[in-house]
């Protein structure tokens, strides 16, 4: 969930943006961007916490073609519901849009579509949803949103409840075949093993990167590193996260490690090692990249502009990193010895709906 | 040679400094070290080129303890003095000043020292030699320098010639087993290397973390990485550059590649990979690391604290990265295998100097 400014929409930490998100959306403070590394980073809630549901008791009933959901594939916390939405077969039910990587003081924008206009909301900005749904609303605006398309106005802002709910809610209109991503058994063991990679390492790297005192950058990377050592274990001896399945765990891991050493390595100085150092992660990895559903929904151009270009706060000069070599991602991983049943019961999703394939720039 | 404001003194492009130096140095602009990333880098010429010889042509006759070499260990330009002196034997004929790593805007000084003072010159600020020399310099102050002690006068930054005079011009006073560090059949050979080696690579890392355009950038960025293939190719079969005995050209080639990872992939975004991601440059890196002479100069804490902390104009917050991990620069290398000899004729130079041992802080 990237804002215009701080990326802080969050649920980790109550409370309000706290780099001029606020002002820079109503277009008040124009260097919002280079806030970045100058006040303390702290993740807000989500401010728009209604939930789409099989008995749409918040109003907003499950149904195939009502709802759009905006991203940005540079952003970790919006390519989770991207990546679910493929896993799921939801590509007819529920559409998509996506955004430029590189937000101006507006924040989101559709200026990859043409008169830089999302073609089924009407819209040029993202915010315009959000002001739909509540006039003046003081926050930061942030992907993945989820839009109700007949009235124009935001539903949802919830990341972390949108994966969760496209997995569970949305069973009627999930394909043939479709992976259980959140299983009842196990979601007691889900919740544990996401709530500390959420905090050390989903979240520990804008921790990292954002910190604004040596002290507070040593502590997130080393709770960082800690935390990416223990899952290293955890993986050596088994394929995914939790049970022998791809789970929401795996996709909320994936979404963090697949930018590690793009933009996290270097830009926010997470570099005690690269994730192409440690075996383990590595190829468990490249595993999910390669598994349908996962890298065909990443864009490293997208990502590597957004991070390098709008965090003028950390890079100045907004140059762009040319590495890693991206080719590395395609080689073996020899995970399929460690057994695992990618899909479970189920079958590996098709292939990208038409429109939706990521640009050659972006693909390793 | 890295001076005040933009380590810009050099040889490869006449002129003057570029980024405010000479403001930076009379204290008139007080930004200076934010100036990195903002103009257009560009190495200029040593200013003051007298050469230290056997028969005293430019008035400077070698001569044991008349000089001092005045050096940051963050440098890697006057590193390749430390490591000269040390294989040399030099010690006890030319007397050694270690600066602070960060600079202010006096540039380097001497607040490592008892009373902020070097202790044989009795000067606070390396710039007092260089007034001492030349009334009203307009020029950066670079470190290495050579400063003759009785006058307090610098001679020489010329950071070329001074270790080439130390290998040819200082015989007399060199330790018995000294190697012959630019032996007279090898010259050419040696001269075309490091002429590459030093545009693409040592100058390289430069142009690349200076970059003031992405085009810029990403020439120099794609130069350095072809260079450094070029020459993994050329060590995969021969232990040293030259010859098979260490010259000045292992020297200049390791005070980068010792960096190349601390600083030079992250800070710099030099980062298509990281030396460890190439066998040869880093079991070549290794080898010379562990003999004595190198790795017991090197001082990764003064590395670390000068590039993050002083070059604010790309690195805003002055974060010091916590990574890499340094305790692999002291794995076995294996490159014994390929024969060579270190010192050639000659012996490897015996421990450290008592009182200019790297303090632990700096060792991996």
């Amino acid at each position: 969930m990237s804002n215009p400014v701080t990326e802080q929409t969050g649920t980790d930490t109550a409370g309000t943006d706290t780099a001029g998100t606020a002002a820079a959306a109503a277009g008040a403070e124009k260097t919002g961007n280079e806030a970045y590394g100058k006040k303390p980073f702290k993740r807000s809630k989500s401010h728009f916490a209604d939930r789409i549901t099989a008995d749409g008791r918040d109003g907003w009933p499950v149904e195939a073609g009502r709802y759009r959901l905006v991203v940005s594939r540079a952003c970790p916390w919006a390519s989770r519901a991207v990546i679910s939405r493929r896993l799921l077969g939801l590509e007819d039910a529920l559409s998509l849009a996506v955004t430029d990587p590189i937000q101006d003081d507006r924040s989101w924008r559709f200026t990859l579509d043409p008169d830089d206009r999302d073609p089924v909301l009407g819209i040029r900005f993202l915010s315009e949803a959000y002001d739909a749904r509540e006039t003046g609303y003081p926050g930061g605006v942030s992907v993945p949103a989820v839009v109700d398309v007949p009235s124009g106005r935001l539903v949802t802002n919830d990341f972390q409840q949108i994966t969760l709910d496209l997995a569970t809610e949305w069973r009627a209109l999930h394909r043939s075949g479709a992976p259980d991503l959140y299983p009842e058994p196990l979601r007691d063991e889900i919740d544990e093993v996401m709530d500390g990679i959420y905090r050390d390492v989903n979240n520990g790297v804008y921790r990292s990167g954002f910190a604004t005192t040596q002290a507070g950058y040593e502590e997130a990377c080393l709770a960082l590193f800690r935390r990416l050592e223990e899952v290293s274990q955890r993986l050596a001896n088994r394929r995914y996260l939790v049970g022998d399945t791809i789970t929401e765990a795996d996709i909320r891991l994936f979404t963090t490690l697949v930018r590690f050493d793009v933009v996290y390595h270097g830009h926010f100085k997470c570099n005690r090692w690269k994730l192409a150092e440690d075996p383990v992660l590595w190829a468990y990895s490249r595993d999910l990249f390669q598994t349908p559903g996962f890298g065909d929904t990443v864009d490293f151009d997208h990502v590597k502009r957004h991070y390098y270009q709008v965090h003028t706060g950390i890079n100045p000069t907004g140059i762009v990193a040319l590495g890693p070599d991206l080719s590395a991602w395609l080689t073996p991983h020899h995970r399929e010895q460690l057994g695992g049943r990618p899909f479970g019961d189920g079958t590996p999703p098709g292939p990208v709906a038409a429109g939706e394939e990521v640009p050659a720039a972006g693909r390793p």
